[in-house]
């Protein structure tokens, strides 16, 4: 991946296309996948949004992000039914044609015996004009790439396989760095003085996670920072905070 | 709940507050909760959004969501911590003023000793003026509901304890009821003869969502309608078409 520059920030925004998930029928496997995989690879995912199979909807979204962030990625609606309606969605949002496309009919026919090829299945290989293709190397139909819109099939095991073809050829910040401290306090307990760190650390962003045990919530701190020195700074004063608070008999 | 008629359609967007989804460190558990109990509860979600522990991100989203949906939920953000924001996004997304609400310290003060109580503690107090308490029957600490905003926690258990407690005051519409048939074939065999079904159906909903397996993909299909003649009628449409195609050697 080509790196931006030293402080270069690439961002993403993800749109999750479904009726599936909004009715709770399939639950979402891909957004944490992508988010984990994106912030790893030097990309910000900055905001997702879950709508449904509706055309409006998703033409309204893919527009409102694509405009937002560096790239925007898609999953969901590329099949070959009635209902996969994403490839004509980011075509009308871009205001191109959308046709079937050779190079993704080649693709379908290594999967595909000619005598079984029809018009539903040709459906999958309609790419909008200017679109180049993201390869699946579980099932040969293809996503597509138009300008910055990265559009991915919804099978978590299909979206995985194009994501990883399709990253390598994408620009990427400088990572945010991340590190994690079981504070083994209250949130209640922390929250003044951790306000004051992250107040005086403020190239890091510091956020608080509590979870729950038998003995009540407990609190993890995770500090980020694209610049490791800054971490290692603002690490030290939560670990010095921590060795110096005595823990409450409050249990949360 | 009060139904809100035969026709009438109870909509709901949910915002999912927090950096932590964002960039994959804690992988989201509630959208499908949420989706599904909304869904069986006569409440149709139409949108989710994920968006960062940033004042102006949770603002915009409030206001946009808030204005066209009978409801919006909210998780995450209503700790002590300095990155717990979502009181305060709310109150001024209401344009409203934020307080310490008396019910509210009650409620905390049945599990925080009075001397453990401090400034941060008190945070998870504060309501937004006209806001009533929602509440959680895991961890005292409330949320709350304002105009038709519905301010829950991120921890999966207090959020789902919060939940069941509000719904039974929310209004519900007439449920959407839904029937999955195992097509038993590949999407691109019935794809053309589907999207004919569900054009002559079009007061049902009809998604196709295929499955893999050794042999390749397959797909089930869900007919959903809020009039169980139409559903009924849809789904024999669909058997019937199963019945008559044949499988093809294609793969997907």
């Amino acid at each position: 991946m080509a790196a931006e520059g030293e402080t270069g920030v690439v961002t993403a925004g993800l749109l999750v296309i479904g009726d599936e998930i909004l009715s709770g029928r399939t639950k979402d496997k891909n957004i944490g996948y992508i988010a984990e995989l994106l912030t790893a690879s030097g990309i910000d995912l900055c905001e997702v949004r879950v709508v449904p199979d509706e055309e409006a909807e998703i033409v309204a979204a893919v527009n409102a992000l694509r405009k937002r962030y560096t790239y925007l990625f898609t999953t969901g609606g590329i099949g070959p039914t009635h209902d996969d309606i994403t490839a004509d969605c980011v075509a009308k949002a871009f205001g191109v044609s959308l046709a079937v496309d050779p190079r993704a009919v080649a693709l379908l026919l290594e999967r595909i015996p000619a005598k079984d090829m029809n018009e539903a299945r040709l459906r999958m290989a309609r790419v909008p004009a200017g679109g180049e293709l993201v390869l699946n190397p579980v099932s040969k139909a293809p996503g597509f790439r138009l300008g910055n819109v990265i559009v991915m099939a919804g099978i978590p095991a299909v979206m995985q396989g194009m994501l990883d073809g399709v990253l390598p050829s994408l620009k990427t910040g400088k990572k945010l760095l991340s590190e994690t401290i079981d504070a083994g306090l209250r949130e209640g307990d922390i929250a003044t003085e951790l306000g004051a760190i992250a107040k005086k650390h403020s190239d890091t962003i510091i956020g608080s996670y509590p979870y729950s045990t038998e003995r009540g919530f407990f609190t993890r701190l995770v500090v980020r920072a694209r610049d490791a020195d800054k971490l290692a700074a603002a690490k030290a004063d939560i670990e010095a905070m921590i060795a110096r608070l005595k823990p409450s008999t409050a249990v949360i």
